[in-house]
Parts: C-alpha cells; sequence; structure tokens
C-alpha cells in the first residue's frame, strides 16, 4: 500500500482493494482483453452493453453471484440502477397483494424509509422495531400471527447509522416471503441468503462502486400480475427476462462488480471474509470495550461486523461534542477519515467493509489508545 | 492515438475522447488532488458522495452543464440513475395535470416506448408521426391546437435508430411544456434548450459513461402537487431540494461527465462540437450520396449529426442481406466496429458522436468506396 494512502472508514461508496482499483483503471484505459473483438481494444466505458465482449463479463459476475455470494439458483439476479432507495418503491409495486398488508420490521432510518414507500402505496404494518431504545439492538422477531397474512416481510440486516446487524437471517413460517435490504453486509460472511424470496443491495459498500443496485428474486415471483400502472422499469419481470439489458446498464460499475467477486473468491469465499471482518470488528469492540472514554452504541447481541459506532464519555452535552470533535480532527491528522457518526446517533462510526485492511483497525484502535492517555 | 485503438461507432455507450479516459483511469486509482482532504488522496470510487472532495466535482459538473450545454439558470440540472428509460415513466408521473392528456410526437421506437409509459398512467395523444414512412423524417410540428389542452407536449429531438434528427428546437404557443429526450444528441451543437420545460439524457453517448442521467427541469415545475402513490425516488422536487444527493449518486460517472465538459469547452464550446460534427456527418451523408450502393434512410431535411444510417443495394432482400453481412465483417477486418443497423432498419449505422474523430469517419468513407470498386 502507498504510504500516503490514508484509512478511509466512509460508510459508503466506501474502500475497495488496491488491486481492484488498479485493474479497474486498466479497464478505464482498456479492455485489453485476450479476445479477437475490436471491443476487446476499447475502454469499458466506451463499448456497446450488447456486444459480445461485454456480455461476457455481464455473464461472469451474474454467475459469480451465485457462486460467490451463494444466491441460490433458483433466483435470478438482477443489475439494477437507482440504489436501495429505488427498491423501497420497487419492492411493494411488485410484491404487495391485494387485501394483504405489507410488513416491516424497523431497526432505524433506512427501514423508516423503505416503510414510508410502501404506506405511499398500501397497507403496511410495522411489526416489531427497537426505536424506543434507539435502534441499539434488533428486536426479537415476530410470532408468525403478526405476519401470516403479509404480502411480505421486509427486514433491514446490516443497519449502518446504527451500527447493528441480525446475527442470523430469519427463516420465515408459512411462506410469507422475506425480503432484506442487505445494502451494507452482502457478501461479507455466508448469510444463509436462501431464506430470503428477494434480497436487494447498492453495491457501493462491499462489492463495488456506486450506481449499481443488485437484485435477486425468486423466480417464481416474477410471475405476478401488476397493476397496469406500474412503469416498465420498476417491474422486476421485464429486467429478468432482458437478463438487466432492458436499457443500459452501469456497464463500468458490472466490471469492477466482477472484479471484487474475484477478490473475494480469492481471499477464501464467504468464509474467508468472514475471518477477516470479524477479526477487524473483534479488536475494535474490543478497544470500546475495555475503555470508559468510549461506548458502542449497539448492544453486544446485535453488534454490526461491518459498522462500529460509538459516543464519547463526557461531563455535559458540551464536553461530548467538543470532544468528539478533537477526537475527529486529531482522527484526519492521523491519516483516517469518514469517522463522523451518523447526526441520529452522533459520535463516531468506523466502516469496516470486505476491503478494509486490518492494519487500518489497528491503526484506530492504537489512536483511540493514545488519545484516552493524552486525556481525551 | 495508439495504432491498434479501432474505430468504434458504438450507438452507445460511445466513444470517449482518449484524453478523458486517461484522466478517468488516473481518478480510479487516485484522486491525487490539491486538496488537503484526506479524500483527495483517495479513489474516487472509494469516497463518500457527502465529503467536500466528491462535493466540488458535482456542483462543478452542474455549473458546466448550465455553462457549457446552455441550460438556462431557469432550470435545476439533476444526476439520476435508470437512463432516459426511466424517465419515460418519470415525466408523467411529474407533469401530467388532471383532465389533461399528455401529447407525444412518434419519431420511433424510443418515442414510442415513451408513448406507452405514459398511456400506462392516463389519457395520451400521438399529435404527430412518421411511422408511416419508417420513420425516415420529422413530422411537421403540428399546430398548437393539437395541443393547447395538453399537459405537456413529448418529442424526441434525435433518434438514433432512424438518424433522423430536429434542425430547430420547436417552440410552442400557449405555455404548454415541451419535453425533449435529448439522449443522443445533447451537447453535440448549440440548441436553444430555452425552448424546453424539461429536458433528459442518457450520458453515455455524448457525454461519458452509462449509469447516468442528466435531467434540468424549469424550476417553477417543481412546485407541482403529486399523487401521494408517486415514489420519492420517482419525484423531481426531492432530487432537486438535497441536490441530487437523495441518495448515493453514480459519483463516477459524474466525474467523468465534469471531464466530458471541460474537453467539450476546450475545443471550442457547443460551436467548436458543430463544427467537428457538422464536418464529420457532412462528408458521411457525401459518400452515401454519390453511390447507388449505399442508400441514406434518413431524408436529407432530417438527417442527424449523430447517427448516419444507410442500406444497401442489392437485387433482392437475400442479396442485400448477404452484401450487408460481407461489408460488416470486412470493416471489421479494417479496424472498424459497432456499424450494424438496429433491425428495425437494417443495414449500417455509423454513430459518430462527440469524441467520434474525423480520421474515424474519413477512414469509413474511404472503406466504402475501396468496398464498392471491388464489387460490393
Amino acid at each position: 500500500m502507498s504510504v500516503d494512502r490514508p484509512y478511509n472508514f466512509s460508510p459508503g461508496p466506501a474502500i475497495l482493494p488496491l488491486s481492484v482499483l488498479e485493474r479497474a483503471a486498466e479497464a478505464v484505459k482498456s479492455l485489453a482483453l485476450p479476445d479477437p473483438a475490436l471491443e476487446a481494444r476499447l475502454s469499458i466505458l466506451e463499448i456497446s452493453h450488447r456486444s459480445p465482449t461485454f456480455e461476457r463479463i455481464h455473464e461472469r459476475a451474474i454467475e459469480r453471484i451465485h457462486d460467490v455470494i451463494r444466491v441460490p439458483r433458483t433466483h435470478r439476479v438482477l443489475f439494477l440502477q437507482g440504489g436501495a432507495s429505488l427498491q423501497f418503491a420497487m419492492v411493494p409495486m411488485n410484491l404487495r397483494q391485494a387485501g394483504r398488508a405489507a410488513a416491516y420490521v424497523d431497526t432505524g432510518v433506512w427501514s423508516k424509509k423503505a416503510i414510508e414507500e410502501s404506506q405511499r402505496l398500501g397497507p403496511t404494518e410495522v411489526i416489531a422495531s427497537s426505536k424506543a431504545t434507539r435502534y441499539d439492538h434488533i428486536p426479537a422477531f415476530p410470532p408468525s400471527e403478526t405476519y401470516a397474512d403479509a404480502s411480505y416481510v421486509h427486514i433491514t440486516t446490516n443497519n449502518t447509522i446504527y451500527g447493528t446487524e441480525y446475527v442470523d437471517m430469519p427463516k420465515l413460517e408459512g411462506g410469507v416471503p422475506l425480503v432484506s435490504d442487505l445494502s451494507s453486509h452482502i457478501g461479507s460472511r455466508p448469510m444463509h441468503l436462501e431464506h430470503l424470496a428477494l434480497g436487494y443491495a447498492g453495491a457501493q459498500k462491499n462489492l463495488g462502486p456506486s450506481g449499481l443496485t443488485i437484485v435477486f428474486i425468486e423466480s417464481s415471483l416474477l410471475d405476478r400480475t401488476l397493476d397496469p400502472s406500474v412503469p416498465t422499469m420498476l417491474r422486476y419481470a421485464p429486467h429478468a427476462e432482458a437478463n438487466s439489458l432492458l436499457n443500459t446498464p452501469n456497464t463500468f460499475a458490472i466490471l469492477v462488480l466482477d472484479l471484487m467477486l474475484e477478490w473475494i473468491a480469492e481471499i477464501g469465499g464467504l468464509e474467508g471474509m468472514e475471518a477477516h471482518n470479524r477479526r477487524k470488528a473483534e479488536a475494535l469492540y474490543a478497544a470500546l470495550d475495555r475503555s470508559p472514554l468510549y461506548r458502542s452504541h449497539a448492544r453486544k447481541e446485535a453488534r454490526s461486523l461491518m459498522n462500529v459506532t460509538w459516543t464519547l464519555a463526557g461531563r455535559d452535552e458540551e464536553d461530548v461534542t467538543a470532544r468528539t470533535k478533537r477526537f475527529l480532527v486529531a482522527a484526519e491528522r492521523a491519516g483516517m477519515c469518514g469517522l463522523k457518526g451518523h447526526r441520529s446517533v452522533g459520535g463516531c462510526r468506523a466502516s469496516i467493509y470486505n476491503a478494509f485492511p486490518q492494519a487500518g483497525v489497528d491503526a484506530l484502535c492504537e489512536f483511540m489508545r493514545e488519545f484516552e492517555r493524552q486525556g481525551g
């Protein structure tokens, strides 16, 4: 790693491996593929999404989503645009059934946004929430009678802002489809994606650059008849039928996604990623737990491997604010950026996605000790 | 230019200037900006869209859309996702008014798709069409009584598939908003964008990579009250309010757009681009017109500066098909790709967007002469 490369704790778009950045940069200059097609000598930015050269990249990325991320073959993989935020609308538009409410578990700001988009379209029930304790945990999964009549149940399995994560993927009873926003932990560890009828994630945290949404949906759900007013671009079925080439996709992001998936496979697949991610998170949580200066926001049983959140102790609010500011300024000076917490929690947040190196976590832990020793 | 760089006539994603590709590749490795922020030393792919470093890039791209492309300051510039295809739905969702139909001019496949999305949502009238002659021209603009009661009038000012283009931007009477899909000729010449209430374009032809949609909308249109069922992500107003940072945008594409706009300014702005584009198109149309072997699809009065379409002459359909195939195979061998016409017109298409070099057009003209001399 270049000596002047800072440690980037950004919650997203987030750090990518240097090897992936270098290969992506080469592809921007020229794909330079061992392929007789003329397109193979052009930049990834300037070749048609319908050229065989691009189609091979696209097909390989889909295959790797199945192989590396372990999306079951019963599900279709789609590469869309608009981020998780557009999925908040597409999910109810495609899965809501007449006379059956949509059920949501509320675990914070992003769940809330998903709930609001569902409410625009029809009856929506919040079947569990951790709002009362500022979203510091994942609520116990509600009993099946609470969702037995629901069109689907929607969960947010990693909550970037609060640093909470579902340790286990729920498995619903009675055949109600389970839907998850996986944006901030997809590909970080094995997680029983086969429990999901539909999963979606923006690529820009664990799997690539921004502007690409990965969706996977159980094939049987593609046959539902939708209200004719639902726009073509907001229907999953035509995207599946066109293999995500209904219109021009974000071709560059699909190439980088493919490079990221190859990188994950090389690290040892999901098991390798989990070992790497768990080591980092444990080091950081240990640093929080051993000190009275730092207070973990998330409860122990729901701590995220991806986003570690904490506040700083102080005499009063003013003191806390001043100390937090000192901490962030000193961290920047020490070469660490992106550590500011979301305004709804305050304090600090270290986003340590797949590509984040152990050395960066060690440097942060050391910095935290030093900050404390110098009186905070 | 590298000797082994082919001439790429792709209709999009399309050729970009080498200097832009090189700068984009550098930014993928590291922004390396003269800026004290740590983010300035990271890749464009991994910095937060809310970092001041990205915000400066974003702001500059918006300013250049105004300055270089001459989008009037009365309009808000938005950077969205989902391509022109998502705009086909967003336009009626945002501009349709109760009791007033939406009016469309039909100039081919892409107009048709826009019309179909409007029909999903309410009364839609086609007020002019060139369908009867296989979209080989732009129909005369209909008199104001045909659209006096319309919510808006929608046109497609360059038609990639047929190679037709509005020579002049219409100006509507009676204050009815005019909307245009500018995807395949935005930024190619001066074109009175102030006549438009709303314009939109995918960036991947003239202005950058895929996965970025440029929209500009008259500020006064943002105040309309919409049906509550319209999803947040499909409303222009929240995007405008959040300055296109409602959710994570395609940050890389915005950077490349900014580089493209800078390149256009250096070439001499829209006048410089027009001179460059007109020279290329005229050379190619002259080559078509001087030979009985090649037949221009578009009528002279509506010929596009961006997409030149032609069929080859032959004894019968079979002969034409075989000759077209020979032409395309020989062109590939001569280092020219992306020349295959769209299936709805057949024959050939040369897309010669902003970044396409004169030398490539000269090479194609020479190749066409040679192909003819050798008996086609």
